[in-house]
């Protein structure tokens, strides 16, 4: 009997792994990862240069990406039937010998693997490994603490309605804003009208490769997918 | 010339380290670290089994804990006092070698390490590795996801006033609360208040030896410095 064993992988750069992530990608036999149709896909690349040579290979590639709105019921139903197809499938693996499915950041913290948990209970042992999340990886980039003292830290996704976004970057010391894709303008009027787009940092590509840090204010409206708006917070330091 | 290297140890267990911490711990001649007067050190503990036997150690103690309250201008003369002194001996330290800095968890959230970063600027060279949140072990802890789909989360100080806490808890999704301590009954009343404490989780010691899980209602009011406060979000999930 073996176990599905999720593994964090932190923000990109491979030595932000933590040491057991690294020993299990190295000793899998089998390991799964998202990604989309036709790309290598982030959470593989992390682990490139470790994975043994003989290693089977699950990529579980997302039925869309944004063709379908989230708002269809279809977007729903798609996914819906993809997580439950490779639940099933990594039962099926792990009644044998243990599989690691391979997920950039923290898997817990807004990670597609939760909706494959959510379907394994029960059904077969599974061990999570946190990681290092992408926005530590982001404000670590920006040479700036994140938050001081008692500040109140917002996580944020873009997706939010604008007034929404508005309202809660009004009522939170520092924070962090993630799924900014073509969210972008919304995200920079919203943080206009809430008096904080001064002091706002787009960090595209955190610890990978061509990472950039600029003002937001500065920032064209094209990000890549690995983009994070940062905002610090000023709470009291000794 | 040397550099001041502050390495991010993650939650508690040795193995959540990042590979590069691991290793820059490994190499070190000089570390520095943070521990209350007559203690180990938490810090220090982590990396206990992968020291070099002759590495030169600088503990830091801090000149106070709780016997001044953080209201009192003294206690921030005290503290700016003491971080003051520990930067200029890690800049004198740093002239000749690399000297690395231990903090648990992640060192720009929350960490002691950023009140030496701002006085080091300009005047050594500084490196900032992330880790693993202490939050992100405590929620992996709980064995359910922190947030799903687009739910905000708060992270907050249980040091702030109950009325604040109460209207910060009502206004989010998903809710995580540190610097527990002596706060822990304002923070039930508040969470009580906000219609949230049957959905929080307290957790202690994550990721540690003797980690505990429990329903906050049901926890004694005596926590350890260890404990952090755990509301999951409910969002979307296809």
């Amino acid at each position: 009997m073996g176990k599905v064993i999720c593994v964090g992988l932190g923000p990109g750069d491979p030595e932000l792994m933590s040491v057991r992530a690294d020993r299990l990608v190295r000793q899998a036999t089998h390991v799964a990862y998202f990604r989309k149709k036709g790309r290598v896909g982030q959470a593989r690349k992390i682990v490139e240069r470790i994975l043994a040579r003989d290693v089977r290979e699950y990529p579980m590639e997302y039925p869309m990406t944004t063709e379908i709105h989230f708002s269809d019921p279809e977007y729903n139903r798609a996914l819906a039937d993809f997580y439950d197809a490779w639940a099933l499938r990594l039962i099926e693996i792990a009644a044998t010998c243990d599989v690691i499915v391979l997920c950039e950041g923290d898997p817990f913290f807004y990670g597609s693997f939760m909706h494959l948990h959510w379907r394994l209970k029960g059904r077969a042992e599974v061990e999570v490994v946190p990681g290092i999340t992408g926005m530590s990886g982001c404000w670590t980039a920006t040479g700036q603490p994140i938050t001081w003292g008692d500040d109140a830290l917002a996580v944020l996704m873009a997706t939010l309605p604008e007034k929404e976004l508005e309202a809660r970057a009004r009522g939170s010391d520092a924070l962090v804003v993630m799924k900014i894709g073509r969210n972008l303008p919304k995200l920079r009027r919203a943080l206009a009208a809430a008096g904080r787009l001064d002091a706002a940092w787009l960090v595209e590509r955190g610890t990978m490769a061509g990472q950039t840090v600029q003002r937001l204010a500065d920032a064209s409206d094209n990000t890549p997918y690995f983009a994070i708006v940062v905002v610090h917070g000023q709470g009291r330091r000794p």
